[in-house]
């Protein structure tokens, strides 16, 4: 698979993204309290009915066409021993998404998600292979706790790429996507990011990663708070895309690229565990009206997950208790969103079938 | 659609009721800790794959044979005013069951379960449609303020009417069915039983139902308490299947019948809302090892669902706010428990990928 390599303006694609029409979201509200239920009862099936009416100002696709995009690329900071797995398994699980066997194929191919790994950073070479977008930046960001993650060339060349792919899925008439994501290193990244974007504390916002022991867990919230300090100093609001330089990651800046640029194109996203919703907080700072596009698929156990999510200002679908990225939580939420276009379609209404309304609301 | 009438004797029916063994949850354990992923990552959903296993005796179909059950009864107590809709709308929504515009064949079909709606007491006669099962028993029960909701011969003979059902999905090789059910006035029944199985407080156990304000819910309130003190006085503990005769209804005692008969012939069974996990908290309380073969499909807004789902021991999968019954929850929980299936029998290995695993567990 290739994607389109022209330069792209990053201020045009943040510029292009509009915030939903309110009206859509009053005449979804009138279409639900007219199905054949009492009022209100579908719950959060409703909301997710409305987002998906006011995304597709009225005309939500049936069905809707998914995808889910993983994001690959290593991280500088695993030199400082912040995670259970070797570095290699950035690679290895590449390899295994290209050949069907990890989680995200299986529930991809349940729920008929078009699945594509995009290496954007991973610190080894790929073949071409169906189903792989190959737009390596650099083999691994650069470890943040002695230096910026990223250039700035480096980082606007992964907005970038997820841009393009974004586009390249509106081409393909995309209309559902997920976003996804394996680093390992990541949620160092993403823990340090929500540090300075929800203004927590480290501690409250470091969990075991994929699988660190208690002192492990302690080392990484060390290397996260003398990286913030390296870095910010006293300086509380940086930039959002200046946090997303020094302390993010290659695939972390793709998947913000991704999410804004299918913003722009009115594609509704969903997103992931703890890591792709860092990538939608950085988003969103830079366009607040991203969180029309977003639901979230899930809230993981990290524990940095849900201050991100409502910072955004979004509702997790499910609470599953799962901590495995790779999208696989965004799928998962896909045959409930389906549902919900479903039901604001298909449903007959208490005029149509001819049943009696409440005597009271 | 007809069913079976041959008499069945219940307790040969509870009897054939077996815990599942152990060493396929244990056996489950170890193939989930052996896939591609952190251990434990994929949080509920390894339980649900566990379950599924231990169901199946190791061996789970794939894909899972999928149906949906609604059943659907008048209650005698509706003339106490404990409803925001009138009494026809349980036999209209039947009506919108078979026309197929209701909330609950939107989502069987964009989930590929069969629907059937069994008529075991609603106060309307119906013609032969597809998809209906006509095993009334009689036009509504008795208003259980005055009298026992069903006489022992009627309770009987609609939890044989869920027995025949259950034996006919069996025959068509169902494997996982959703139980649901439409009755106007029902979760004033299902409180009622709740009250009894629990030992929680009825103020506790009391909600809105479809649509009360608060001064009719206090109304259903009072009509519960009144009704207990009428049939139990001080016995605290009386026997589950008197609780079912005196305050459940034909639907309810329908859904047990059916979820004992599922269990004794190892299918998997999902519950919806209130007022099903009030039909398999009685079925449990006859026949405890029910519990292994049940899921429940979501946490509804009824207050009531959760302290059932407790005394069951079941963790509910979805948490969407819903309350609208029909099976719905529990057909939206169809793909979630799909995935667990796929997860566990499509998903690579760490060795069959070549994948490195932890340093550290």
């Amino acid at each position: 698979m290739s994607i389109e390599t022209l330069p792209i303006l990053f201020s045009d694609v943040v510029n292009a993204i509009q915030s939903c029409d309110n009206h859509y979201a009053v005449e979804a509200q009138h279409r639900l309290n007219s199905l054949t239920k009492p009022i209100g009862s579908l719950g959060q099936l409703e909301e997710i009915a409305a987002q998906l009416y006011s995304i597709f100002s009225g005309a939500i696709p049936r069905p809707l066409h998914r995808a889910v995009y993983v994001f690959a690329a290593d991280h500088g900071v695993t030199s400082e021993g912040v995670s259970a797995y070797p570095r290699e398994v950035t690679a290895q699980m590449v390899l295994n998404f290209v050949s069907g066997g990890a989680a995200i194929n299986v529930l991809a191919r349940a729920h008929q998600a078009a699945l594509s790994v995009v290496d954007v950073g991973v610190d080894a070479d790929f073949e071409e292979a169906k189903g792989m977008i190959r737009a390596k930046v650099r083999r691994g960001s650069r470890n943040m706790r002695l230096e910026a993650a990223m250039s700035e060339e480096e980082m606007f060349a992964a907005l970038q790429v997820g841009v393009s792919v974004a586009r390249a899925a509106h081409g393909r008439r995309e209309t559902l996507v997920a976003v996804g994501e394996m680093g390992i290193g990541n949620t160092t990244a993403a823990s340090a990011i929500a540090a300075m974007l929800t203004h927590q504390s480290v501690d409250a916002l470091t969990g075991n990663g994929t699988g660190l022991d208690t002192s492990g867990r302690a080392r990484k919230q060390q290397v996260i708070v003398e990286t913030l300090q390296h870095h910010f100093g006293t300086n509380k609001s940086p930039d959002a895309l200046e946090v997303l330089r020094c302390v993010g990651g290659l695939e972390i800046a793709a998947m913000t690229g991704f999410i804004l640029g299918a913003a722009s194109l009115h594609i509704a996203v969903i997103c992931d565990g703890f890591i792709s919703t860092a990538a939608a907080a950085v988003a969103q700072a830079v366009a607040p009206a991203v969180q029309d596009y977003l639901f979230a698929g899930h809230c993981s156990e990290e524990p940095g997950h849900r201050p991100l999510l409502q910072l955004i200002g979004i509702s997790p679908i499910l609470n599953l208790g799962m901590r495995l990225g790779e999208g696989t939580g965004a799928v998962l939420a896909m045959p409930l969103i389906e549902s919900a276009a479903c039901l604001m379609t298909e449903m007959a209404t208490f005029q149509s079938a001819g049943v009696s309304e409440a005597k009271q609301a």
